[in-house]
């Protein structure tokens, strides 16, 4: 299809200082989970969106030197010449689809607490960055930086410089956001200096001047210099000369870079997950610099939609429009709008499993598309697969493992039946992006819906609930079973609390209230899951107005969604919502009006009146019709929750991979297939 | 000196199965955070030990498969052939000092969530471990194994231990302990199979049986076979032939290893910190398999007493000694007994922050020796420095930073003295030891005066005050400066919550306190920096009588001690102490009678009583007497606390670092000097 002129503008070029983007996509640095360890797994990664359109494509941060070491997060370094021919993989995979290379230079300051290398943090004055206060942190505490550290910091800038261009990269950042160094500069809460890098903004903004000339003379005006600046405490904070400080630095600095990246200051901001901020959520913070500075800005917003991309340009808020997450869910979203496949776009659902993934210091992972982080290791490609599928498949189960299988099924070009014993296909989607704030999240869906509408050679039938007997009838060549998982009523199980039977009436599971359960207040929601369930259904009980009280074997509401940046958004909506939030506690016992809950560590016991007790905590997989079916069916397999029940990441990922493997390696085998974590080549020989 | 004859029981050979260990001192496998991408990293670390005497030393967990991936947790694998050539550089290190090597061949079942290789999760009925209710690991949930995937296992143990024979090994693990897959089919709580390996259990041991079976088969029976196992959560079950199920479990294995470890089955039971747990705590628990079997068997308990160790022997408790802990604190911990120099053992303080290293992601550190992890980065010796000092130096403050520089100082062939302001020498530990629990935490500074006064070339001085005049009048050619840093009463600082002076009486630093403050109650203490001081404080008010309420902004009560085994523990201690808890909290404001607190998410406002608050959050550093100093002379440098607040391993480390590098590199470059975090030669290169 031709491209919808009211999207061209999109693909306009860009000038960037001595480089020319050749549209407004602009992959903007993001973490990855890859590092200098795993140079071909980064570059396959990376290469993937050049192919995919983008004009530019960054790293994630990295470090300068030693002693900027985020360990054990993952970030790349260019320390010495083993790292420059490790980004050179990287370098040559984005040029070779002619896209601009950026690396994004980077020194986290005291925010780095160099857990490997064991230099002593550094710091404009020896203030710690927020984290350490919420306590999972170090206990190591950075020193205050003397003259000859700000010297020394501005050549490591210089040398890393020097390495990036070596290694090919066209775009080099100076990166003054989310806690980093420079950034502490910038803040007088974290600068109290009083020599000339501190007191006035004019001072405070020194060294990320410096830094970016210095960045400048060190390629000698062959690679374009790119701020990246976070502007949210800036902004909040009154100028005696401008509307905000932010106003006031970005004047000071307005003709230095040759490209602005503008962004928010912290990770719940920055990476907002969607069940908490829309599209284009930076934009009351970012939307001023493009009228203070010439040179082009770059911003971020979770954009998906080639619509509101063209009003961010048109409106003059963005020249680029950057991508993180959308451009992993969708390495080819530009390809898509160029070419008029806009609808084919495979949206981010803003679940923020991708930096969770960092969180957890593996590589980048994604709920909708099961192939990033797999593009070497696996050689998946997120739109190509090989059409190599003889025969037909049966696909029971309609859930996000089941329209994955279909769909990379059907790509193989098996004749596919994906069978869902409900009306709708979706399977937990369907209840689950009904609850506050996940409605973004049925995009899993949707996607791949569209998709399967459009495939010849499958076919879609809702409410056909099978047996044993009519699967065995059907006679398909290969059976993929993804039927889900349950939520259980147990209270914990294993052996921190012995699981026994409530003889309480109104015990529910989420699967209950998802089946209309009608429940009585106050009710209490027992989270042991402490991913989304818990505090979303605790929300959707309040918003039916019964009085709710959450609680937690955790230290705090949705602890794991400290992971997915969820976790103080979701104290904030408890508080809105009037939910009561109760944490380290174990509910040990409930009679109909009471639960008795435990401290988890110490066993002290209280009870809190409540009529109904909702309990999210284990779920539990397994499929009748698998069991009868695997001892005398050729090929069957059991996939996504069915299978082991996880996030929905880990079902589409399953359901994606179960596809990929059928008919290709018998099945125990497929179990067994050694995906080492090693890149093969480590990087002396990656250039080689 | 001629070895203690008391001790002489400690050097009998013992047979385990196969092999010989030439004396009981057995390092058992524990985590190093040095995986096979660090093989020099490891094989000097853990031939470290072989040289310091002990008979055998084992590697730490080690993967069978990639279906067991604790990442980002470091574990080692035997997954292919480039695994062995790592393995090989450490059996071989170790078989140089005429020490056995041991690997424990470990597969994590449900524990190990596999972030990296994304196989799903393995476990004998689909319970999760407990970590899961902790909230802080993955939403991925195991998967039930069937009759292949029991098969499966049984290979992979095989073709694992084929490969650690190839690899040099002479002992071989099968490990059944801490939450792993063979321990969750020992346990009812996780084994609900019906099949032939759940139910009895006789049922539940059949695997660990095969697994032993398998190990020796595959390598010939020429390797001896060990089982870890731990023993805490069986002992507490009743069996209807035995006094516990433990005994049963015993009885049933007794003839199948070569040699029975046994351990407790929580990281905070069986690595207790110091502070809640005394020397041998695990006895209560494995005292008996001695008893059922003619096996030998190893244990621990953080021994560092050669009397203890001889009573462990001779009352039949042990035949081996097992160590972690206390080799990691003195790797020549054997050859100072056998030497009669047991009064230079450096004893392990008990203090986790090893432990914590692992759960931080990286190499192992110690309080104690500041060399450990540093064998190979740096060529670093525990006891051996090379003895080239010339001239004198000036060690100013005696606290961990100051006694260590002095030490490593003086080994060099300086002539060193220690100036130290106050009566006594140990500097923060001197209050800090007085605190609940913190007694043996002083052996830091036992080991080294005690060190120090044999040594000719060092002279100690205390209540010796020193200003900048003096300092220059001493004339030394070398200035150490380590002064220690200062709690402040600043409310957070940074930008969460805006430091403000707070007006009210009774505002108390941990300073304060260890100055004599009277403090009135209720009191408050407010704990932002999460680490032990704010629950220590809060134990030591209590334990006046005082109204004790503990605030802190994180989720749980010193919720860094998460990472070193203390959290649970300390929750307990303020139930028995009757400390109140308060999390989520941050103080904002206090006028004397009352304490207002806020909520850290919400911002929600409350107040409570108190007459004293105490604020245990920023450290801050600096030396008027170095800021004097630096500029007119040669050599003076500023180290541990004065430098960069930490934990007592922080300055130990920058201390013995300063004491290294005195003379040797020019200051400036000192800093800089890239201390990369890639062992540089790959495994695949590691046998070339």
């Amino acid at each position: 299809m031709p491209r919808n002129p009211r999207f061209d503008i999109l693909f306009d070029p860009v000038r960037i200082g001595p480089k020319t983007a050749k549209n407004r996509f602009f992959q903007v640095p993001h973490a990855s989970g890859m590092t200098n360890a795993n140079p071909h797994v980064r570059a396959a990664f990376r290469g993937m969106k050049a192919e995919g359109g983008w004009a530019v494509v960054s790293t994630g941060a990295c470090s300068v030197h030693p002693s900027s070491d985020d360990s054990p997060f993952p970030f790349a370094s260019l320390w010495d010449e083993a790292d420059v021919r490790a980004h050179a993989v990287m370098t040559e995979a984005v040029h070779a689809h002619g896209a601009l290379a950026a690396v994004e230079l980077w020194h986290g300051g005291a925010a780095a607490v160099n857990r490997t290398t064991r230099h002593t943090p550094l710091s404009p004055s020896g203030v710690p960055w927020m984290a350490t206060h919420v306590g999972f942190m170090s206990s190591a505490r950075p020193r205050v930086m003397d003259a000859g550290d700000i010297r020394d910091l501005i050549r490591w800038h210089a040398e890393a410089a020097v390495r990036a261009e070596q290694a090919g990269f066209d775009i080099l950042y100076v990166y003054a956001g989310m806690g980093y160094l420079p950034y502490q500069f910038l803040l007088s809460d974290y600068n109290h200096r009083t020599d000339a890098y501190g007191g006035s903004p004019r001072n405070r903004v020194r060294l990320v001047e410096e830094l970016i000339d210095t960045v400048r003379e060190a390629t000698g005006g062959r690679c374009a210099v790119a701020l990246r600046i976070s502007l949210q405490e800036l902004r909040a904070r009154p100028s005696e000369s401008a509307p905000s400080e932010a106003h006031e630095v970005i004047g000071l600095l307005k003709d230095a870079p040759d490209l602005f990246d503008v962004k928010m200051d912290y990770s719940a901001t920055d990476c907002a997950p969607s069940r908490f901020a829309p599209e284009g959520s930076h934009e009351p913070v970012v939307d001023f610099v493009r009228t203070i500075t010439e040179r082009p800005v770059v911003g971020v917003g979770r954009f998906t939609s080639p619509d509101t991309m063209v009003s961010m340009v048109r409106r003059g808020v963005l020249d680029l429009i950057g991508g993180a997450r959308p451009s992993i869910a969708d390495p080819f979203l530009p390809a898509k709008i160029a070419e008029g496949r806009e609808d084919e776009i495979r949206e981010c659902i803003g679940c923020n499993i991708c930096i969770s993934s960092w969180h957890d210091g593996v590589w980048v992972r994604c709920t909708q598309n099961p192939t990033a982080g797999e593009e070497w290791r696996h050689g998946w490609h997120p739109e190509i697969v090989r059409r190599d599928g003889e025969g037909s498949v049966l696909v029971v189960g309609g859930g996000p493992a089941g329209l994955e299988a279909a769909l990379t099924l059907g790509r193989r070009g098996f004749k596919v039946v994906l069978a869902e014993a409900a009306r709708d296909f979706g399977g937990r989607l369907l209840w689950e992006t009904r609850l506050p704030g996940l409605r973004q999240w049925f995009r899993v869906v949707d996607y791949r819906l569209g998709q399967l509408r459009r495939m010849p050679n499958v076919s879609l039938h809702a409410e056909s609930e099978l047996g044993a007997d009519e699967v065995r009838e059907f006679g398909a060549d290969h059976v993929v079973i993804a039927t889900g998982a349950r939520w259980t009523a147990n209270l914990c199980g294993a052996n921190e609390v012995p699981t026994r039977p409530l003889a309480a009436p109104r015990v529910y599971t989420p699967d209950d209230i998802a089946r209309g359960a009608r429940v009585e207040g106050p009710v209490v929601v027992f989270d042991f899951d402490n991913y989304y369930m818990g505090s979303a259904v605790a929300e959707h009980m309040a918003a039916q107005g019964l009085a709710t009280t959450y609680v937690t074997s955790a230290g705090s509401a949705q602890s794991w969604g400290i992971m997915t940046n969820e976790q103080p958004l979701v104290h904030q909506a408890f508080r809105k919502a009037g939910i009561a939030c109760r944490t380290l506690q174990i509910v040990e016992d409930f009679d109909g009006e009471g639960v008795t809950l435990a401290q988890i560590f110490t066993g002290e016991q209280q009870v809190i009146p409540a009529r109904s007790l909702i309990v999210v905590g284990q779920r539990t997989g397994g499929s009748p019709l698998y069991d009868a079916l695997r001892e005398d069916m050729r090929s069957v397999v059991l996939t996504g929750d069915a299978n082991a029940p996880g996030a929905i990441a880990h079902a589409v990922y399953q359901g994606h991979r179960a596809a990929r493997e059928i008919g290709l390696v018998p099945q125990r085998e497929r179990r067994d297939a050694p995906f080492a974590m090693r890149d093969i080549a480590p990087p002396r020989e990656a250039a080689e």
